[in-house]
């Protein structure tokens, strides 16, 4: 593993800088300093990775290497348009569904590291098992984004943004959907004084089967089978309007694809 | 662990069959006959077992020691009316949303062993890990129904079918509607030519996560930061109607609960 000497300011602090950082330090990159808007948030990553911090844009220095932005989509266009222009240094954001050329007003050195994962502050990810697309404006910069990616993940591939956006919105189903999932079934096991923690092993389970069968092919459950018995009595024990409402519109939906596929049985 | 040398017939060759029936013999239950409507499943579940089977309630033995029915459940009250009345054994379910009285107009002995895992053909699931839940008619078999039980897994509770139904109902959530979102994030990636598989990582992190933070801290993405700007774009790449409907309506339920929370965010 290479470690140009990069130097690195991170422009924003929530969730995927607080992973990514680390990271990046530890990989031997040299972080020059962290931004965020919130002097909490600004406060903490810097604290942690013993740099300087900033809450104000205009007081980002100009004459680091590189600069990742992790911020949301909304806040990355207010920041950019009050930074100064740096004097060599190559824009990198990590968002999903923006495209690189975001930053063309801004700069000539641009690029993409998305990070495929979800952080949570207080839950530490490995990066070396996290797969990290790259994009970039030159194939000088694509090279420089894929030896910093492959310094921090085995797993590193280039993808254009136009692909990234649907990868986006793919990870939005697979992990933040189903984890929402998994709070509409705490909030009925909470009610009712059960514990949320006996789902542990079927959701383990039911995220390993995918490893091996197609996710239409893993399908269970009273709507794959179609049966209406139980999903009446589900309904009749779903008080809350809004669950009720996930509850129809998913046994729908699953219903409808399982009528292209074989019907799958449990007796 | 005990093998009390009781033959069991099982009624039903469906996922759950085809799991438990293999666990029961391992832990030294003769298996006397295996019943199905459908005489594939029948035939290969009782060549699996080296067992008889038979497609006609009729012809279902009346001299087993107990029959452990895994049919839907619209099914189950149709095959019991037309089986002989047992001799003496003990009628058991495995379905989630089923009170254990439903036996009660067939039998005096029943009861109740609900696996709280997804079974698939073709894949296998170790059964000491699987939840079981267990309910009976009277003190003495809730014993030999726990006893049986504890022979299969590690993880054995009494939970009585008032709650059992709301078990299943998380259950739904959890597995079923969560493997759905899995499905969907497939068909995106799979009309643009990208790999399912790059999600894996994604998909194990998420499952992961609810086993150190409740779900609701664990919830990341466009919707709980509530970034219109994501949002909007993912709906223009989602031209099926129905993936749309399902974008709409979990992204309004995340945000709905996160609005009772702290507010996470993401810079």
């Amino acid at each position: 593993m290479k470690t140009p000497d990069m130097s690195l300011v991170l422009v924003g602090a929530g969730n995927v800088a607080m992973a990514l950082g680390p990271a990046l330090q530890q990989a031997g990159y040299p972080i020059r300093q962290v931004y965020s808007r919130s002097e909490a948030s600004a406060g903490t990553l810097a604290g942690e990775l013993n740099v300087p911090f900033t809450v104000s844009p205009q007081e980002i220095v100009d004459d680091a290497d590189g600069y990742v932005f992790s911020l949301k989509d909304d806040a990355l266009v207010s920041v950019l348009s009050r930074m100064r222009r740096p004097k060599h240094g190559i824009y990198i954001h990590t968002a999903g569904s923006l495209p690189a050329d975001v930053f063309e007003p801004y700069v000539s050195r641009y690029g993409v590291l998305y990070p495929l994962q979800t952080f949570s502050k207080g839950r530490a990810v490995s990066f070396s098992e996290v797969p990290l697309f790259v994009e970039a404006g030159t194939p000088d910069d694509e090279q420089l984004l894929l030896q910093l990616a492959r310094s921090l993940s085995r797993n590193v591939r280039l993808l254009a943004g136009e692909k990234r956006r649907y990868l986006h919105l793919a990870a939005v189903f697979a992990c933040n959907f189903t984890n929402h999932m998994y709070t509409l079934a705490s909030d009925v096991l909470t009610e009712q004084s059960l514990e949320f923690d006996w789902l542990l092993p079927l959701i383990r389970e039911t995220a390993r089967k995918v490893e091996t069968l197609s996710p239409a092919e893993a399908q269970t459950g009273p709507a794959v089978r179609y049966d209406e018995s139980v999903m009446d009595k589900h309904l009749q024990l779903l008080t809350d309007e809004n669950r009720r409402d996930v509850y129809r519109l998913i046994s729908r939906s699953i219903h409808l694809h399982s009528e292209n596929e074989n019907k799958k049985t449990d007796q």
